[in-house]
């Protein structure tokens, strides 16, 4: 759920036009691979779950999605075929990425894509990734974040954070009080010790949704902010 | 190979009446080791993050778990620090684990302890694995959804389920569509997969906030429903 | 975060009387779910190996648990196919669990469910879980043991007993001189390193006996020392 | 080392300009986050290997590589510090990703991408990455093979090929008749076999150099082919 | 403990003279590579651990291995610290391998290697390596059991004992009844299907006790039987 | 491709005499375990891959591998179907293990072993385990490498040299500045560091090459230098 701004929306206007060719007279064709994004932003998900009529409040926030960022992201999509399943997700996530918090927006989108590279989840790193890029206006490091974090140039209180939202995703059961302290000596308060772990929670539950149901990203992620 | 016996029928017999003599003079001193559980119900996680006064709608909501489960979970409790916190938490919750579906309420809660076993979660361990022993009425399930759900004695359906939740849990970049159809031929709707999935990332998003807090459970629940 | 109420302190009162009811009319029925443990007091193992006559000392011995512990634990009838293999089980079980050592038959235990805990073995969590219980007069301290060893609050002698046991069972090829010394400077003598080992060492075994032979706690062990 | 035409140069014709705004007021600053590729063009290893004066039929290769891609992979210039060893690098690469093979070049490009995902090797995923988007003409390609190959829409020739590569890469010790078998019902002759395997094998020697020495790939590539 | 004739006696009579040349003037030295086994003879174990006096019956078996092999195996030299240990181990050991069983001899010295070579165990891998090549006669399935059993060109009976014996030592909490059945298709009976959990759960316990305390097997075993 | 001196030679003259007496009358039959390396000299791959004329390099250089080692190393023989193959991975194999460095021949062979373990080939293994024991003199040193490196009584260089070798294999993800600076440490130069990284790296590459193909080793090997 990334934002985007006009730079996103003139691109948008092009892979309508452009997505038809590919799969005709395109090079896929010509090397025998199909088109590897066919119908991503058409078949959301691998259920048939079809949307139900939103709810007021949900109503208004597809709008807002759409006036501010172009599209409604695939995700919200998804989960729209129950409105008492949307609501606290989006309450949920907003609240976690773009509420107050001692970690800056791209922070969080670091920590998003960081720990969906470790579970591979296509979904979120394309998403995800693009607002990286976005946010920090700095599209090499959306691809750092999405391949390897280690391989990144961070500061030492990013790096500590990334650490710390990796090993608790990989192996949760081993944290402890020496990596909680890790964080305070990185310059990190209680409450955002709590974030860290708040939002690498949260991408550990949306990669799951996202694989089990075999979640589409909106196509027009992938040129976003290059 | 447990020893058995009168020494233990005389500790069961007073379990209300010898908790607090434990700390003192009871047979952990003699063997020169703490109480195990010490605090737990005291210090609830590892973070200093005191709880702010309770909105309306989440005073009531904790009022209503004293009168009906005669305490308040320690993990709404931790949340208490931030109402925007708590809000989403206790909706996404109640939505899943309480609201309708295809799952009855005892599969979502042997979805949650499956995949708490597998990230060897202590908190959701014991919370959840005290609600399988007490919805079920079967205390031995609850156990055997905390230690090895493969050695329980399950219904396709239901062994199934959990398969596909942990396999979710531990590898959720292998779940193809295989998996999925797997599950629709053990009787499951789309929209039942979907709540496997959720549930399965919720209790994934939990599990991590909870050992990167080192969340401790209400002592409460170690005896319910034996 | 699992309800209590009214219906769960019927359960309570009243195990004994309830337990044959549930393979009948009892809760799990309604929920669909069969009793988790039906025959775990009848059928052992998955193998078929009726006992034989037990040879002298073994009756004498069967009839010694019989006395104290009011039952014969299930994996010494398991063995009891053939005296020449439970014989010198019964030996080697006796003299690293009961025998003199520096380790408490406490910590023996402790180390017993760690090591089962992760190799995530139904029958010896059963079983050692109640042995800490017991002999602890701790319940807490056992489902920490089985659930995950790292969230208890232990002494640093037993947090490096612990340890080590489990790094040997994980992975036992990257133990070294390191991982000893770090032993003898919690106090342990080399014998106490000695018995560390060998007791891992034995629940690696019998983990996996019972594993591959599908062996099942006798079911007085659940309720035992809560 | 992927190919680039046109479209490629003048892609090129920014980066030195767009560079140092990003270092100097860039949104990243505002952030706190450093340029993350910062110097990648500059330093190419971790290491301190100064390049000798290229042999004459090294000074050629880059020649062409200058002419046709518009700029010299840094991996080339990592290895130039030593013609004996680039020598064989080169020739060893251009037969197995550009000599004839029942493979098609943006096959054995995607074997690249699916094992250097694996590795997790950030020079690698990036540089072969482009060449996906680049021959395929399908950036999204590109993205899925970097991310996760399994939730690309592939034919299942290339989902087994890829599925056989990435096993040898992640556990070799476990490929047996069965695998090969399946490749060839795939349609693989014995030859393309090899081949995938030469490929898969080319990566995983290749991604450890790389992640051994820390190797940054060419900023160009990353902004190429989208 | 491999059992040795005549050829191996001679081959006992070179060692001592020919360790110390290699110390001294051998390749070795000019290559700055400490001979890599220095010691194992001498110092069997990491923990200090003086043997006690043997027991009768210990007494006798030493002077039996004395006999039959040429020499004592340097585990029980470990275990002869105290009596009430070694007696139960090589009452559990012979039983076990050299007992009346459905496998063979040789099956269940493979087995001891295949497990053993999972867990990497230095000790295990030398002395029962030995052992394989002594009793089949084919110096090269003991080099297979020790790298990498799946290359071995074996009966579909001892690959199926030894896939079940390799996944118990690695995943053992994922056994069940499938797996006991495709023992059971390979012709094994019940007892054998004990006899194979009861040989890989034994080595699962010594490779655990000798990496614990890095005990170094007789220099003998090498060159025994190639 | 190890190689040899007069000792294997006069080794090289019983291989043809003992072989069939094996798979005739010896040992194995009398176990019912077929000669686990039988055709290892005849079918070296499990792809139909027939070898074509040597160009002049290569024929030249198997004349002089006959001469010096007295047979060809089987893996040359399986990429003997492609001069455009053989000729790379000779000339890379050379320079790396051959040519100057500051690394010992032996040392790069130790490296070869170590990867080679953790990657369980057994070509590999078999093939670069003769060459440590022909090369250090030493036998043990080779079976050591191929069994658990750690386990090796080794120089502090040599213990980082493989650390460094099998962490890279292992996880290469995670290799960072601090592996390097630990290589500095133990007097390693900058183009050594690579050498370990390259020789690890190659060995990455040739252990799936032969894993994918079920590559055999020469049987001469077996009994070298022990």
């Amino acid at each position: 759920m990334a934002k985007s701004g006009k730079k996103m929306s003139k691109v948008e206007g092009k892979p309508a036009a452009n997505a038809p060719a590919r799969g005709a007279a395109g090079a896929p064709a010509s090397q025998g691979v199909p088109d590897a994004a066919r119908g991503d932003d058409t078949v959301l998900i691998a259920l048939s779950l079809p949307p139900v009529k939103a709810s007021e409040s949900m109503a208004a926030y597809f709008a807002k999605c759409q006036e501010k960022l172009g599209f409604i992201p695939n995700v919200l999509k998804a989960y729209a075929f129950d409105m008492g399943k949307l609501e606290p997700f989006v309450a949920m996530y907003n609240e976690l990425m773009l509420g107050p918090s001692g970690l800056s927006k791209l922070e969080r989108e670091m920590i998003a894509v960081a720990v969906s590279s470790h579970n591979r989840c296509y979904y979120c790193l394309v998403a995800h990734g693009a607002a990286v890029r976005q946010i920090s206006g700095d599209p090499v490091l959306g691809e750092l974040m999405a391949m390897n974090y280690r391989a990144a140039r961070l500061s030492k209180r990013q790096r500590a954070m990334l650490d710390f939202a990796v090993k608790l995703t990989a192996e949760p059961w081993t944290v402890e009080d020496g990596d909680r302290e890790r964080l305070r000596r990185a310059g990190f308060s209680e409450r955002d010790i709590w974030d860290i772990a708040a939002v690498a929670g949260f991408f550990n539950m949306s990669n799951r949704v996202a694989s089990a149901t075999d979640m589409r990203p909106n196509s027009v992620y992938h040129a976003m902010a290059r």
